[in-house]
């Protein structure tokens, strides 16, 4: 996406790697506690399967941040309060909900994470690429909300909403993170070239949420 | 273990392939939710991991209930009320109650599961010997209450009787998925040969038990 090029130093690569890490142990207790919500087996047994797959990924980023001789507690450590509180203050109270917060809200933030990757040295951009790839959870998800939408149009209204507090939430502890997280933040910043560039680089992250939102039948 | 020649109906292998097919679900679940009581994040990684090597001994199980024709979900549904029914009555409240239940708990469940997987035609023998199989998780567990017990003593005794009160718990619900499955109950009696053989299981099963109380530090 950016043809500038970026020699970031181990210091931004060590915390993106700690930010997805921990957001990938998060993932999981967020998918394994809305499995629970699953008005079936099948449905359990699917958003279980999400979760068993955060794990792998987390499992990934941890041996890579090892390999760079990094302790993955202290990388994750600063990351815990900002990820912590998108998800409490984004509880899912329904089966509905946990499945439109793990498509449009994991979308939103792989998105995101894979812009940042952009500018990564190869093994870890390529890395980073791999553990964002949707794993096919995306159909199973919308397949789930389409259904319950067709069956009761007035679903729509509400579940839009939810998608609107989800991003609020994520602007919201991104910003708190790229404050406290100056390397994380240069490197997007001298990425993207300018703040045009940056400008551009929400755009494109706005672009395909809302491809989301349309894929749900939902209104951004 | 037993010299007997038997064939059981594919009722009883459905039946066995269903109930653990489930306990890997619930299983899940409850790791999951006990990796929360986590005091570290490692530990919560760990538990993690436990739970999401469950989920793929699910699908594995799962695949195999396909692979013989069977609904996945039609030969869960007999088990989910004896299995519900056991981990309600069993709900860790502590980070170390979690732990003596994954170690304890599953080792008794999969000694019982391998011990009528003998019985089974030879591919769904081996499917449950693989995913009983235990994957490193006991040591992690057995590190963790014996470093607990090391540092207060006075926990030996309360864990000891919480695990005595999960093998209650355990045998009261087999009891009643046995009374409730003709056919796995007659595998074993038949397997066994005799009441005599389903004695000497019982001694196999209760003489693991005991060395798994003994490796934790806790009294039988």
């Amino acid at each position: 996406m950016a043809d500038v090029e970026v020699h970031p130093d181990q210091g931004a690569v060590v915390e993106l790697l700690g930010v997805l890490a921990y957001a990938e142990l998060t993932a999981f207790d967020r998918l394994a506690e809305d499995a629970r919500l699953a008005p079936t087996l099948d449905g359990r047994a699917a958003l279980a399967r999400m979760a068993a797959a955060e794990i792998a990924h987390h499992e990934r980023l941890a041996a890579r941040l090892r390999e760079l001789g990094v302790d993955v507690i202290a990388a994750m450590t600063p990351f815990v309060a900002a990820l912590d509180a998108f998800h409490d203050g984004t509880h899912a109270s329904t089966w509905l909900e946990g499945l439109v917060k793990a498509y449009v809200g994991d979308g939103l933030a792989a998105d995101f994470h894979r812009e940042i990757a952009v500018f990564l040295p190869p093994p870890d951009r390529a890395l980073v690429e791999e553990v964002l790839a949707d794993s096919g959870h995306a159909d199973f998800a919308v397949r789930e909300v389409r259904a319950a939408i067709a069956a009761d149009p007035t679903l729509a209204g509400r579940l839009s909403l939810w998608a609107r507090r989800l991003v609020g939430e994520a602007l919201t502890q991104s910003q708190a993170v790229l404050v406290e997280h100056d390397q994380l933040a240069d490197l997007i910043i001298t990425g993207t070239g300018d703040l045009a560039g940056v400008g551009a680089l929400l755009q494109r992250i706005t672009r395909a949420h809302t491809a989301r939102m349309a894929a749900l039948g939902l209104n951004p």
